[in-house]
């Protein structure tokens, strides 16, 4: 291979590329257990062969080019492919970009350059300081798709919000009666759970919540017994994490007999309130363990903004910032979203059956825009079937 | 393979499974030639061994057995794997139960038995009383999939309705202003004028004529230089049949100027007319080579009910049945066919974009079910991607 003259794909070498690529893939696997952190891989390459490789597995344990360098003997004048600019502040361990000139690597490859404010390009300069060569932006589109929730939330303070939504071939989530338990079958509902138990909060508006009273768990029939009812997914979201459920109640507040209520003490339940709603309605709440927070505004984008802005900050009850949202609906907190341009995901389950009827409602319940130009625009991420049932991914 | 037992796959034995397969793969070449024939395919085997094939390859022509015996120098002893019932009638060939009679083959394996009024069983019979042995119903399911537009004719006189339409990720066909060029990409639209080259109709209702002013032709790159404008894809459809362009209206007639008028010399144009427009426009129409006819009711799922009647007849002005019409839109249209229970297919093409929008139409504009258990249900039938859209081809 290292005779190998490089082939190049857009200027990029292939040996560079392929290495990038596996330490994409190695990040990934830190998905779900280092949030807010980002999840980055690094492989340590000497003579086309690696000689280490890591990942960040925890938030709170060490970052990917330490373990990576605990995995070899000796790295020196080695290269080494991380997905993200490596740190060069103290945060909860010392910085990475010191460890690799400890370490004598020769060379730094990086996909994504870290927009985080005390980064922001510091770590490649501290590296090229001391006379490392430091290339930049292989498999970038990869090493960006990966880190979407954390470059959202480093430049914009907010969580990644994938939205969800069930419904028929013809588009609509519920017959014009409001009937819509099951539009999908059990094996896209599994696949639903799952997606649950992967992120940090599930959301829905008070009109579900006054319609199907729903309980908006995590329930997978291979982890019944593994853990209490209403907990999140062992396998998935890491122990500094317990799924929370959101409610967007702008003018009214969930009946105390609600199963949302009823569970609260057991799964963290906050309800995000308009300003018009009077502090001793949400003071019952808070006596059966919902927290609370209302919004300056009580306009419905203006309040996905600031409620987002507050998810994403570590001023919210968890003392943690949130990378990932999910939108369970219905079609006008989805609409909400949509308006205000915050759908960063879309999961579409797919149905095989036709409802029609031009009552019957759509998955996004906003005003809509004028031109086709003007709509959001998604790029295809994923196409999967479970039995008659279809999930497309999409995501911007 | 003959010394090893047979395994069982629901009662059906993994040869025959496997021959069956094999003259239904066959029978799916002649689809777009044979109709309103059905597409028939024919194995000869003996000892294991296939020692002749053939299937129905175009109207008119020898039916599968024929093309299978002539396939083969002798075929005595042998068993023949047919996809449909052998015929017992004089049609435009002499009956094929007669050829596998004369043939001496030893056994006779259908999948589907024919409900065709002039066979319905009587192959089957004619060959048990020559002493041949008869099993049916091997890989039936498959064997029905092939033969569903003819089987539908057959069972009801009418042709197999395929609707298509083009809707975003949250199932708008339109802007809330009607804009809905282009909700899917280049590569999605060409697999939409491969498909128009596959049947042999299209229907619009007139707000798409309006809205759209369409042409309706078969636009494909690769063979625009070997036939003329407006014709149809010499590739797929037979020359039998030339692609008729249908405009469902029920009280307003298409404009003189509209380019389906203008071409109609051209191209095959038909009016399907309510019983309230005057003869006196009719004529008009029919001066510019527009054939009309008028339904006598002017309920709309009795219009769809009647027009079906007329297309899967030989009374229609091709004097030949349709087998495959193709319902492009609008919604008002589309929603008749559901509406009247005529969505025998559905490709529904979806593209990355979110419109949104309360009043942007969706692909069905019936007034639809109150209960999801009234809903049409298909089966999945494929699932493809065409660079950032995806079809979902859902059937009956
Ligand atoms: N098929 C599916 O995937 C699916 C999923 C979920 C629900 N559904 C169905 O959808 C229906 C309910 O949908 P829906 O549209 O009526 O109700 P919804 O979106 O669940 O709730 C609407 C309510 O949520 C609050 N809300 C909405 N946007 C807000 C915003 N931007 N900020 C703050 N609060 C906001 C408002 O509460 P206030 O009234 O307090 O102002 C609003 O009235 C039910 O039939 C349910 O079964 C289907
Ligand atoms: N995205 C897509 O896939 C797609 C495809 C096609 C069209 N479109 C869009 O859809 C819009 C047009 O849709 P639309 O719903 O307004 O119009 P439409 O369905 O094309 O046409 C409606 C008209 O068709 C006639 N019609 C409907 N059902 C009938 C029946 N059962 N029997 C006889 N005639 C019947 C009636 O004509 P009379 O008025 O004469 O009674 C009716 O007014 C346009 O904006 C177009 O661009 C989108």
């Amino acid at each position: 291979m290292a005779n190998e003259p490089d082939a190049t794909a857009n200027g990029q070498s292939a040996e560079d590329l392929r290495w990038m690529t596996e330490a994409i893939d190695l990040a990934s696997l830190g998905r779900g257990q280092v949030e807010p952190n980002p999840p980055v891989g690094c492989v340590l390459v000497r003579d086309s062969v690696c000689i280490g490789k890591g990942y960040h597995q925890r938030f709170g344990g060490p970052h990917a080019e330490v373990e990576a360098l605990s995995d070899c003997a000796d790295a020196t004048g080695a290269t080494a492919y991380v997905s993200l600019e490596p740190c060069c502040h103290h945060g909860k361990t010392p910085p990475c970009a010191d460890a690799l000139i400890r370490a004598q690597v020769a060379r730094v490859v990086v996909s994504v350059v870290d927009p985080f404010d005390q980064v922001d390009g510091g770590g490649i300069e501290r590296l090229r300081s001391a006379g490392i060569e430091v290339t930049t932006g292989v498999a970038k589109e990869a090493g960006e798709d990966l880190l979407g929730a954390y470059l959202k939330r480093v430049r914009t303070g907010m969580p990644w919000v994938i939205a969800k939504w069930a419904m028929s071939l013809d588009g609509r989530i519920a017959t014009k009666t409001g009937e819509s338990k099951w539009i999908t079958g059990p094996a896209a509902r599994t696949a639903v759970h799952e997606l649950r138990a992967s992120v940090d909060a599930i959301a829905v508006g008070m009109g579900t919540v006054i319609a199907d009273n729903p309980l908006l768990t995590v329930r997978l029939p291979q982890i019944a017994d593994a853990k209490p009812p209403g907990g999140t997914n062992p396998k998935i979201a890491s122990s500094t994490r317990q799924l929370v459920r959101l409610v967007y109640a702008r003018s009214r507040l969930p009946d105390l007999q609600t199963q949302l209520v009823q569970t609260a003490s057991e799964t963290p339940t906050w309800v995000i309130a308009g300003p018009q709603i009077a502090n001793a309605d949400l003071a019952k709440l808070a006596d059966h363990d919902v927290e609370t927070w209302q919004c300056e505004s009580s306009d419905p984008i203006e309040m996905i903004r600031q409620s987002l802005l507050w998810l994403g900050s570590n001023d919210n009850p968890r003392g943690l910032a949130m990378t990932h949202l999910m939108v369970e609906g219905g079609s006008q907190l989805l609409g909400s979203f949509a308006a205000a341009r915050q759908l960063d995901e879309v999961h579409a389950f797919i149905a095989g059956k036709c409802i029609g009827g031009r009552d019957a409602p759509g998955p996004l319940g906003d005003p809509g825009v004028e031109a086709l130009t003007d709509a959001t625009s998604l790029r295809i991420s994923r196409l999967d079937s479970f039995d008659n049932d279809v999930r497309l991914i999409y995501r911007r």
